[in-house]
């Protein structure tokens, strides 16, 4: 296997280039790097188009074994010096692996098809930083939420610090991007509860019943939920400030409430 | 007033250094940016030198007022223009107010005066990221805590992205840097529970008693808590993981527990 080892290589180029939103859309890929990260992306069935690997950064025993999976489902695979990996990694501590993948295309209707008894769903409006979302995600898994439904997008969903963040969930389950307008629809012709978080509400969000199907609503880390949003919740929750601070950062505060599902449907044996 | 206008000036140099750990270890200073941070610094009692201020850049209308509170305190005021004020800068949006501080030195019995019933306290150890600390801060906050210990510290709280992230709450209660050893001491004397969030609990922290005086311990992001905190725990909760990762974000995490004390104590009129 041929080494690449210069940092004008194309490839590294194609790589670097992909960091930027443009040319992701344009192309319709974007870099999934870590171990941890490929490993889930090749579980979710996401299609790989080329892993980068780099034999002396690698961090534990099992690279080899996801290489050979990769090249069982036809991934060029191309090897790297040091050098030049550390001019494609994104990551502060690169772990010898990066992958070019095609984008995910999930619509509202994968997402319907998941549906068992009580949908539990998450609506983010318009977040701004990657790694909130990315947060977001990595939570969204932890509570096995059906999917994650990303309005009126700020940050596209293939950031490389959503991906980072997200470590790897993004690929466990559908995350749909589309508008506000067809998000409401969904949920209204599905007979699936908004919750939508405001610091305005009366009821504390552990002093609701957030039971049956559900959505959770939150907004832009600055602004919070547009009006649109609050008019049309079926309900509104507060998550108690007892500080100085009148809100949490938005991936916490999210957390919090899908958390508090979680509990509730557990005590109710929802 | 003279405004600053060269790129070259000493005093936009000093705080550009300030970005760097160990301009602020020998110096002893900080930087606030941004008009709410500089708020609650105030309001902390938090000595300030020099505000830095650029009124094309200002969001709202309050701004001369608080720089008229900063001048009653003998704060020096430097206007900047808009070219000079964004090298000080390291915000995305910057809002046109940037302070050179004193770091506060908080020890453990600036905490202990404030105890009232139940101590409620986090001890973080060995956190990495500057963002993850800000946020475990901010919603130290917003559940009233008595102080956060930081134990073994990777990133300084005076890093300017924990001041960032925690929205300025790393002024509203104490914030102590010590050791491990000496933050168990101090827990041990006096009476105050240590809660450990590990994978390997047995009970989930929401079917756990949290009442009562209690430190949560939360450690790093790639390796969790230390051996030390884990073994002399009083006790240890899980936060149930139904997807495929194993781990939430270490602030997520932390404001879980904070938060499930905080339904707890009002549960039980605490």
């Amino acid at each position: 296997m041929i080494e690449i080892t210069s940092l004008h290589n194309q490839l590294v180029k194609d790589i670097v280039h992909l960091r930027e939103r443009k040319e992701r859309d344009q192309t319709g890929q974007f870099l999934i790097e870590g171990f941890r990260e490929i490993k889930r992306a090749l579980e979710g069935d996401v299609q790989l188009e080329v892993l980068a690997f780099c034999p002396e950064l690698f961090l534990g025993v099992n690279e080899p074994s996801l290489i050979a999976q990769c090249k069982q489902r036809n991934v060029k695979i191309v090897q790297f010096s040091q050098k030049a990996f550390s001019k494609i990694s994104y990551r502060d501590r690169p772990d010898g692996l990066i992958a070019i993948a095609r984008q995910m295309k999930w619509g509202l209707d994968d997402l319907k098809m998941r549906f068992q008894k009580d949908p539990f769903l998450i609506v983010a409006e318009a977040i701004e930083k990657p790694g909130n979302l990315g947060t977001i995600l990595r939570s969204s898994d932890a509570v096995a939420l059906d999917g994650v439904i990303v309005c009126d997008r700020c940050t596209d969903i293939f950031n490389p610090n959503v991906v980072r963040a997200s470590v790897g969930t993004l690929f466990t389950r559908p995350v749909i991007e589309t508008s506000s307008e067809e998000a409401f629809c969904f949920l209204r012709d599905n007979a699936i509860k908004v919750v939508a978080a405001t610091p305005h509400a009366e009821k504390a969000f552990t002093r609701t019943d957030l039971t049956g199907p559900i959505a959770i609503v939150v907004g832009t880390e600055q602004l919070g939920l547009s009006k649109k949003w609050l008019e049309n919740a079926d309900m509104q929750v507060r998550i108690p400030m007892l500080g100085s601070a009148d809100s949490l950062n938005v991936a916490t505060a999210t957390t919090l409430l899908l958390y508090e599902v979680l509990r509730q449907r557990s005590l109710y044996g929802a």
